[in-house]
């Protein structure tokens, strides 16, 4: 605390990230990363870059970027948003469209980073508790609001939504902007980009840091109607020029035009996650049904936090929430084979998991 | 404008970066870029790096850059604060800092950035005219305020203060934070980092856009006291946790450390500067003195802007403001010798010039 700062800076809680361990030797299936490198193409666009060009600013518009990305969706150029991360992206979102008379709607559980908006913004919010199966139900979303937001798939359940229920919302909600956070969707859920021809208050947000294994290269984007678009754009030239650096923009339309080893990778990432599940099931575990890169689950008899701490022990890193409700669960990235083989021998070894056996 | 909106964005007049133009036949003297490309250990470290490590997320505390910017000015790493360009940075210092009950003061001309800021932010403000000569007086800043901040040298003027005229304003304001933004200091002004372990009440901020020639990476940062950096990464974390992707932080850090090639390319643009400004002298330009890598330079009798047209019909951009009192001035960045050359060749061809001649 400091006299200089702005007071509201004293009431801020920050988001905490998952740990980034400096140590090669641990098994990291803690922020929900690819286990497998960038698409060929996305190397090489760095690789092939002429870096004497970094003297100059990027382009600011991110113009090759947003029409690799509506030639990807059948949109328009003027229908995507692009920014440092989805994290930006959400946050510019909310400070674009949720400063409103009512408050903001979001679940009870899902991305922790969604109330921190709130509060750096100064934006009410309601959160509405998920069902005891951990879904979310959309009729409970009923009530004024200045927006609302989820993630689909949920995190840390995994859960989806069908198409179906998010269109129904759309057409329930008509006074307010729907956002739809799909950093997940490409692991097996339905996205809500089709709908956006044909409704003018929805936004979807997606990522290259999960499907398209760039976490490290910082960029999300949303797409939308022009209007809302538009007003994203509006913040952010209020806000960053130039969010996005010239290697992340080639990368990412490499990355985005890679069609087929996007599919390759996601589809064994699926495959490895319904081989982790039953290998867990076999150990005592309870998993919620996932459209994720990682598997929500409980043990029935050991406690989530002493699991993790055994993990740790053991150099395998998963992520536990302390928050009531979702504090006996583990949320565990889906690695290679060979990392959830390793998950699956090291929780073996935990001496209340083989007295089960 | 959009009925899902925030009613502020209404209000809002994004900030408008230079052109940055498709045509590589242009000679670009409009965004105060650097001629020179980045230390070959800068490419160097983009060439080498390990690109299927992208598939994680960047060290969110970015401590590598951090570490090698805390060595570089003899501080310690709790003293420096990074961001995604010093545009992030500023804009996360108004939202840290400046939300206060009196209004924030700043030059009447300056980085015309600030006031967007302030609008984005909802921030009093007060302009503060500058002397007849362009320079800043900062005796005129003695009224309660919310914080004072001012580019050094200032933009586009180009004027620098002296260290004692800055150690003497944070002497009588004592009250309030002073941003001392320093994106051009490199080119022969004076730093106001050495004050930082005297003063808890000043913040620097400087760019490896054009001392640093990476512009494209977007990397900037603060330095200051430790309650400052604090207050910064309390709101930084509330908005974006990994504001760098890896390989702007591994360029970076190789060109801070690359202290040679730093002195030897802005050397060069100092006395590409002084040659040029003899130069415009001899075609009847008045500059005003500079410390950065542009000139802010008027003709005797030709018009600004008509001499920016002619200027851009012949295929060299440069900038120019049509807010009044610096209306009748054009901003030149300082490019390579030939390139300057080219300008001042182009300006001799323009029919009142050469009936000066």
């Amino acid at each position: 605390m400091s006299k200089y700062w702005s007071e509201a800076v004293n009431g801020l809680t920050p988001y905490v990230p998952g740990e980034q361990p400096k140590d090669t030797g641990i098994t990291k299936l803690n922020t929900n990363e690819n286990p497998y490198p960038p698409s060929p193409a996305a190397e090489a666009a760095i690789r092939d870059f002429p870096l004497d060009r970094l003297r100059l600013y990027s382009d600011p518009d991110c113009a090759e970027l947003k029409q690799a990305l509506a030639d990807h969706f059948s949109l328009e150029k003027k229908n995507v948003f692009v920014g440092n991360g989805s994290d930006e992206v959400l946050a510019l979102t909310f400070m674009a469209f949720f400063r409103q008379e009512h408050p903001l709607l979001l679940p009870e559980t899902t991305y922790s980073f969604y109330d921190v908006y709130c509060n750096l913004y100064d934006i009410e919010y309601k959160q509405i508790p998920l069902c005891d199966d951990f879904s979310i139900d959309l009729n409970d979303y009923a009530e004024p609001n200045a927006g609302i937001i989820f993630a689909n798939p949920n995190a840390p359940t995994g859960r989806a939504l069908a198409l179906s229920e998010i269109e129904a919302l759309l057409q329930r909600n008509t006074e307010s902007l729907v956002v739809v956070d799909e950093a997940y969707v490409d692991f097996g859920a339905t996205s809500a980009v089709e709908l956006i021809n044909r409704y003018d208050n929805v936004l979807v947000i997606q990522t290259f840091s999960k499907s398209r294994s760039l976490a490290g290269m910082r960029v999300g984007y949303a797409v939308g109607h022009e209007d809302l678009i538009a007003g994203l754009e509006r913040v952010k030239n209020s806000f960053n020029s130039y969010p996005l650096d010239m290697l992340a923009i080639a990368s990412s339309v490499a990355a985005i035009k890679d069609d087929a080893y996007f599919r390759e990778t996601t589809q064994k990432i699926i495959d490895t996650r319904e081989w982790t599940e039953k290998a867990l099931a076999e150990l005592g575990f309870v998993t919620v049904p996932s459209k994720t890169n990682f598997l929500f689950t409980s043990h029935r008899y050991v406690e989530a936090a002493e699991l993790m701490g055994f993990l740790r022990a053991n150099k395998v890193l998963v992520r536990h929430f302390s928050k009531p409700g979702i504090d006996n669960h583990l949320r565990i990235t889906i690695g290679t084979p060979e990392e959830m083989q390793l998950l699956v021998d090291t929780l073996k070894r935990h001496p209340d998991i083989i007295s089960m056996g």
